[in-house]
């Protein structure tokens, strides 16, 4: 049985403010515990309903247990549909990026990516295709909003995202600055060399006016239809498949 | 000013069975309107805000047209954020596919998609890409739902969305029957040769059984990370993406 209080603490991690005064957020559904378990990420505290008991793993010793019924679950879910666990995780500590880090490699960079389902589906498919770390900029919505959380599917735990102030990231960077604008050579007669940063822009408005100027490739996806546009998850995707195919 | 009665039964096409029933459904956006306009799709009436009725295009006379307040747009819109504009759009006309229309091209084929914002993400990007039809098992979302129409980003206008019973479908069917599945060739290293049907299943079973069977030819986007698996709109992309790669 849970306290009003325990209801009321986790729910207040529904919320960025809260989960950044605490430094906790959620992670739902046993198969993402579960990978956030096998990573360098430390659990809090886990919430398991009490009908699905037999799926919970071994736990090491200093894991704090509650079992909770439908209803306490269906308070502290952030969820329609509660998925039977829930486990309070520590946020990582917030690294500012070492260039050194990411030589020899392709990275993405979101400038100002808004919506939570998106960057999930991002992280997502950077784990996929191999992508260790993701830049933000500042204003890109927090990757450990809950929607975020559930759209990686678990890969949040294995892919780093760092948040940096864009501008002056671009300014100390050495590497080729790809940057998926709509006029630019098409991804399949670029050459991409074997590094470099590939910026997404905002849903709507695209890479800011500011950052645009750091760009020194500007690449596109070729069009054979008639939408205006790409979803920024989808071109993130076709650009790490186009990488992994010319690198591979 | 609006009815109670036009009220409920605008609100009436937010529901599937109602859509059914007047075979009418909802597109909201200036943008997206738009492109229904220039498509093959009949327009019913449009709802405007009083507040941006300068954004209105020229319509033609037979399109009903209703001034409306900001409070009675947030009756009748699917939106959290209604935008100022909405249309009520007449059902195209349900067209069995012939296979003859499918000769000499690439096809999505998609079983058993349940999430809408999934299917609207990959009508628009089938759109970018050139792909003018869509075949969707019967248990497919329905793309006619407001939140599909809304993710398509009026390329629903363009695309034809064909819902068929897939097992008889494959069964008439002599083209090549691509599958993604997680086991078969690299999509890199496939001959893919000049036309076929590329199956993509549900997000969380993947291509049912009985369809599986009908798979000639398994391919795979490569994995080179640790992510179980990619979202479906995001492999229908990956493969839109490379057929057009390997065309052009």
């Amino acid at each position: 049985m849970l306290s009003k209080s325990q209801i009321s603490f986790i729910k207040s991690l529904h919320q960025k403010k809260y989960r950044k005064e605490h430094g906790l957020f959620l992670v739902e559904g046993i198969k993402s515990i579960k990978e956030f378990f096998q990573s360098n990420y430390s659990i809090h505290s886990i919430f398991y309903n009490n009908e699905q008991s037999n799926l919970l793993p071994k736990l090491p010793a200093n894991i704090n247990l509650f079992e909770v019924n439908n209803v306490e679950l269906g308070k502290i879910s952030t969820l329609q549909t509660p998925q039977g666990f829930l486990a309070v995780v520590h946020l990582p500590k917030t690294e500012k990026i070492n260039e050194s880090a990411l030589k020899n490699q392709f990275t993405l960079v979101l400038d100002g990516v808004q919506d939570p389902g998106n960057l999930g589906t991002i992280i997502r498919t950077a784990d996929w295709f191999g992508f260790k770390k993701i830049i933000c900029s500042e204003d890109t919505v927090e990757a450990f909003n809950p929607k975020t959380v559930q759209a990686t599917m678990g890969s949040l735990a294995r892919v780093s995202i760092h948040y940096e102030n864009l501008t002056s990231f671009l300014d100390r960077n050495s590497l080729p600055v790809f940057g998926a604008l709509l006029d630019g050579a098409s991804i399949y007669e670029t050459n991409w060399g074997n590094e470099g940063l590939i910026i997404l822009g905002n849903e709507g408005k695209g890479i800011s006016e500011e950052i645009i100027k750091k760009v020194n490739k500007p690449v596109t996806i070729p069009r054979f239809g008639e939408a205006e546009s790409l979803n920024v998850a989808i071109s993130a995707a076709i650009f790490c498949a186009e990488l992994v195919r010319v690198k591979n």
